[in-house]
């Protein structure tokens, strides 16, 4: 894809343009924005986890003051469904309620105070069913199936070589089971939308969110219209780590329906305790693996089998499982690999996408097992990983070659390699200084294998679109499909138009993401914006360049077989140069196309999926994290102190956007692993606040070293690959397995809070 | 361009999907929208025809309640120009005040009342100046130019053969000297915008307006933005007919300036009198003519002079004298021809743009010459026609010689043939009927030739685009840069969209014009839509027809060379079919890119400017129309009891649209060869509203019968030429020559008023 391109703003440290309206507070998100003649809307939240719905009496509430429409599943008029994969799930409830705050209808009102009241009024009849709140729950009732199709939402496998034979040659085997926890998104933002009536029967949505594409069909499907006659612009959304992947598929075609009832504008904003009971969170995994090694330490064999709290619905638990089952044996080469990945229902609210997808558990189960085969086999962590890590000409878990791109080993040595050594640490910590004896310091690594974009199971939607506009003056405006969810996606959108042109980066303006403006581009998920927008961008470009570049050796007159090049704003040919405006005028003046349309699609996968094995996905980043841990004695409470993150990211577009993105992912995977726990009891959400939702602080994120490895793959824009998600995936097995270390008794379970820590410690003697 | 298009949908009576909310009134203009924490803008004008402006005292205004913002030359961030072609207009005045209404300054507050309030704080320090407000004054007052250039503000001449050589050759002369008025839109909606100010510092801008483009450039150039950070939406616009082509440019940069300065949503709506004394107009025109004729008939040579009123600033005069020039000699094989076209300034409002660019002038000219010379020559009108009108194989006016498309034989015959023998009409006339010797009856005829689309003079920005998407389930949205305007561009385009792909016109929605969808797609002016947009989207719909068919081809199991055919919602081969659902998302499937980016642009075009000779432009219309008058002897009041209409349109896309624009035409021809009267006072329009300014009603507007002749254009979309502009274009020639016929008494002046029409019967001795 390099073409002619000269690259020169890639690899730079460019500003986020969106930085400056973020940090002072200019930038109008949703409840921001002012509206003339808006409603406000409000949800009626199931109050039971499992129950029969019996009826639901909307009278009083219809009738109470300010009230202007009020939906339920009888007055959906087009299908009461939006399951993104499956079609398992309601828009709103109707012969059943699975969770506590599922939705069983929608009132609005000209206030939002009457719009709340007129949602109290509503009377659920409802007859109670068993709850099934837990994996053992599920097993325990076998007789009351959540759904009629069984407990079982997805069942995905992987099976490479014989795992029968792996075993039996290996030296040495280990096995252990593993637990990973739920955890809350809590974006800055809450989910919110505004549905806008159009004159003629269409309708337009405002929504923080990640996935325009996906709304879009929601809405036509629930409000029966076709797709060109839903509109959906993201607005700047803030946060969303996967939680604003389907769920505003769901509260946009509610707020829509009530825009089409009344032909008024209607503003759906969650508040947060709503927010947090209402939506999706991520995946608890019970994970049971077996690794077995030949007394050199070379791996033969593992076995995993991954258990998931789907919770009331399917939602994106399949592409979660399957990326959790793809990668479950880590980004070693193994001979032989059996995975078995399944989801259960649950009455919980919905897990669905996070940040990782199922990569985080996956990599928390082999990067343990590989620590507790280090220990059993009495050999380095780092050299046991060093020993098996993939090289370029080996094979995934799932049997894909990889001749290109392999930056696992080089992620290891550079992480290794930047790890002070824990007398350094301790000297340089002031509370470590002041009572060594109360601290244990502990080191633990985490490699991971991250598929790029959405693999074999998602191929059909892996496609982008981008369109570029150069105007008369030089300047370019830019849009894609993609959304800038808080990842630093914008910036390096910028940075690819910019640069495949020969703009500045200020020349470059980027239209807010519109469904009307690309074909669907699929969902921004699964780290794809910098590979699918970049890819598209360059396609784009690349016609657009086509048009230009004649005239502008025309222009320069350059001789045959000469090219112009495009770099920082001017075209040029020796010393003769052009401004890109003056270019640009110019090709207006001749009436040349300044406006492309850009596509790049996902390669074709070879890939079995009833067997699991192949090319699950067309490109892989790496990484390895060392995280350094100090646990107080007194208390069990742990610091995480440092975390070196080697990342292979195919190529740097910008280092700064990569450093924020680790360092963010980081933070994340420490709550995830000491802090965070969503608490629940009988269904009911109590952690719904910051108060008894312990997202990291200031205090708890450790200073994070990120280093930068550069393995370009051959399809990638400039040899980019994804970055989002790999920021968190090994963190949490970096800090347990650095626990671990520090306190002498393995920890398979998380998140480990401080009570577990001293009964620990108790045990082996150090307490 | 026609490819494998099967142009079902072409030629079919489509209904307009904007009709029935404008007609029901759900369809929302700017004054309907609702924006919440909007100021509100008002304009101050200049008091004088003429003045120099020594200063502004805003004092009072800016400290008045309510005011936010106030803006005069000094505040203008960027340029303080606004000239659309020339760069004589200022944004806000600055030296001097040319015109009654000229801005001086714009005022933004919360509420109307407290914007109207301010403006009127506003002291101007002005120095009297002579007035020219006409072109008598302008001659008479050489000492004191309007413009530092001097009083001509454009000049255009048209040079064929050798034309004294001509009149030597010829056995009779004609020559008069015509007069046209000036006229008002009076389009429904008044102007108005919307300035929305972005968060980091662009601007989007809502405007009724025909040339979002022009606006962006407008608002670019005095805020001081790049292009790419002004975004042009338009709003559903109530009428424009030139009027909103480049005031609404003006207008928007003045909100922009507001919602700039004060980072809230600005409204800037005149009222009725202001639209009309601040705004455009059409050129009144005085023409100098001669035509020369063999005994035979045959013309031999003919000259024009054209003398406009530009009126304050130059604004649209460059192409409308352009027009008026280039298409002076009529629809004629004329051997010797010269043109001088010239506009001089005065001090009135600007005249600009409006329905037929300076042609209904020039057909009111060389209509009434070639009436002049049947008069002398003692031959029917009609038969003089016959004889010189252009056939396949002749040179235009500016030697252009025509190998296809020319129906302007066609239209003569065939509305020759429509009109009834003036007993028939009287017959069917009450009024007539009853006291038949009150009335005279007479019928005129008019000819005319319009060349397509903007021509040499404006080549460089004639070039439209388009962007098709294709959903998954069949429907299809379709972005295009020029607008709908009242013409009924919204159902063509649709048309040309659905025949295209093969679907129905109900699964297309059109997205609003919007600078972000396509690039500069140059002005909605001189009928360019059908033919510039046509041929965009089937451009557009070539490419993803391409990506398509061999899908399709695959799917349906055509034999290799079999293409699919795309037709009403299906796609088939033989008795095998697809809808065009299941093709789109089995496309979706397998990751084909479903948008596309068309661009048409204009031909080369062969011609000299400076001598005004050859292709002025690539494409001509045709008509013929006939107008039956009865004239009252008692009050002198004209009824135009019918119109025949034939128009050459090249192909007709939708009859029954191209019956509404001709019956539209007609009605506005009507108005201003008999009853529209631009009144004004020492430069201050008096007739500011409907009780002063007699547009035409329903008792005033006759009957017309649309004749269609379809003579098909190699570089039209399907064979389609441009029509709106044609339909008031031969209009009032039709109805002077028809009074003329009635009254035996030539009318070389219009607007005819009944006062004028008693004193030519008494005269004639008919009173």
């Amino acid at each position: 894809m390099t073409d002619d391109l000269r690259g020169s703003l890639i690899g730079a440290r460019i500003a986020r343009p969106d930085a400056e309206a973020k940090l002072t507070g200019s930038c109008r998100f949703l409840s921001d924005m002012r509206f003339g003649d808006l409603l406000h809307a409000r949800q009626v939240p199931s109050p039971a986890p499992h129950a029969r719905l019996l009826g639901l009496d909307c009278r009083a509430a219809r009738e109470a003051p300010g009230v202007r429409a009020l939906i339920t599943a009888a007055e959906v008029p087009g299908e009461n469904r939006v399951g993104v994969i499956y079609d398992d799930q309601p828009l709103f409830a109707e012969e059943k309620v699975r969770y506590v705050g599922e939705a069983m209808a929608v009132v609005a009102a000209e206030s939002e105070e009457e719009a709340t009241a007129a949602a109290a009024l509503v009377e659920a009849r409802l007859e109670a069913l068993p709850a099934l709140l837990s994996l053992d729950d599920v097993e325990a009732n076998p007789e009351h199936p959540i759904h009629s199709g069984g407990p079982i939402a997805v069942h995905h496998r992987v099976s490479k070589g014989n795992v029968a034979r792996g075993f039996a040659e290996a030296a040495q085997v280990v096995d252990a089971t593993f637990r990973t926890g739920s955890q809350e998104h809590y974006y800055l933002e809450p989910l919110g939308c505004v549905a806008l009536p159009g004159d003629r029967g269409g309708v337009t949505l405002l929504a923080s969110c990640q996935c325009p594409f996906y709304i879009q069909k929601a809405v036509a499907r629930t409000a029966g219209l076709p797709l060109g006659e839903v509109r959906v612009v993201q607005t700047p959304t803030g946060g969303a780590f996967g939680g604003k992947e389907d769920v505003p598929s769901e509260i946009c075609a509610r707020a829509a329906l009530l825009a089409l009832a009344t032909g008024r504008p209607v503003r759906l904003l969650l508040e947060r305790r709503e927010d947090i009971a209402y939506s999706s969170k991520r995946h608890p995994y019970t994970i049971r693996g077996r690794l077995a090694a030949r007394a050199d330490g070379r791996f033969t064999a593992i076995e995993i089998h991954q258990d998931a709290e789907a919770g009331a619905y399917a939602t994106l638990s399949p592409p979660v499982l399957y990326r959790s089952a793809m990668q479950a044996a880590g980004p070693y080469e193994i001979p032989h690999v059996k995975v078995e990945a399944r989801a259960w229902y649950t009455n919980q609210a919905p897990s669905g996408a996070f940040r990782g997808f199922g990569s985080p558990q996956a990599t928390f189960a082999h990067e343990r097992l590989v620590d507790l085969m280090a220990s059993e086999l009495g050999t380095d962590p780092v050299e046991l990983r060093r020993i098996n890590l993939l090289r370029e000409g080996g094979t995934t878990g799932t049997g894909h070659r990889l001749d290109a791109s392999v930056g696992a080993l080089e992620t290891l040595e550079r992480c290794a390699a930047a790890v002070p050594a824990e007398e350094a640490t301790a000297k340089s910590s002031p509370a470590l200084r002041e009572d060594p004896g109360r601290w244990l310091l502990g080191t633990g690594y985490g490699s991971m294998i991250y598929g790029n974009c959405l693999g074999k199971a998602g191929w059909h939607m892996d496609g982008a679109g981008a369109t570029l506009q150069l105007h008369r003056d030089g300047s370019l405006s830019c849009a894609v499909g993609l959304t800038e969810i808080g990842q630093g996606a914008e910036v390096v959108v910028t940075q690819f138009a910019a640069d495949a042109l020969g703009a500045l980066p200020e020349q470059v303006t980027l239209l807010p993401v519109d469904t009307a403006f690309v074909p669907d581009s699929g969902p921004t998920v699964a780290s794809r914006n910098v590979v699918m927008s970049g890819n598209a961008i360059l396609d784009a470009a690349k016609q657009l360049r086509s048009r230009l570049s004649p005239l502008a050796a025309e222009l320069l007159g350059c001789a045959e077989g000469e090219a112009p090049l495009f770099e920082a704003g001017r075209v040029h040919s020796g010393e003769r140069e052009l401004s890109l405006a003056e270019l640009a005028e110019e090709a207006f003046q001749r009436n040349v196309n300044l406006a492309a349309e850009g596509w790049w699609h996902a390669p074709p996968l070879d890939f079995d999926l009833r067997k699991g094995r192949g090319e699950a996905y067309f490109a892989y980043s790496f990484a390895t994290q060392a995280a350094r841990v100090a646990v107080d004695r007194l208390t069990g409470q742990v610091k995480v102190l440092g975390v070196w993150a080697a990342h292979d990211v195919g190529r740097a577009v910008n280092p700064a956007g990569i450093e924020g993105q680790v360092e963010g992912g980081v933070a994340q995977g420490v709550g995830w692993a000491i802090g965070e726990r969503v608490a629940c009891e009988g269904g009911r959400i109590l952690s719904d606040n910051l108060s008894t939702y312990a997202l990291p602080t200031a205090l708890e994120v450790p200073e994070v070293e990120t280093i930068i490895v550069e393995s370009p793959h051959p399809d990638g824009p400039h040899g980019a690959k994804s970055l989002g998600e790999p920021c968190i995936i090994p963190t949490a097995a970096a800090v347990a397995n650095a626990i671990g270390q520090a306190i002498g008794s393995p920890v398979d379970s998380i998140p480990v809070d401080p009570e577990e820590i001293l009964l620990r410690l108790e045990e082996v003697g150090l307490g």
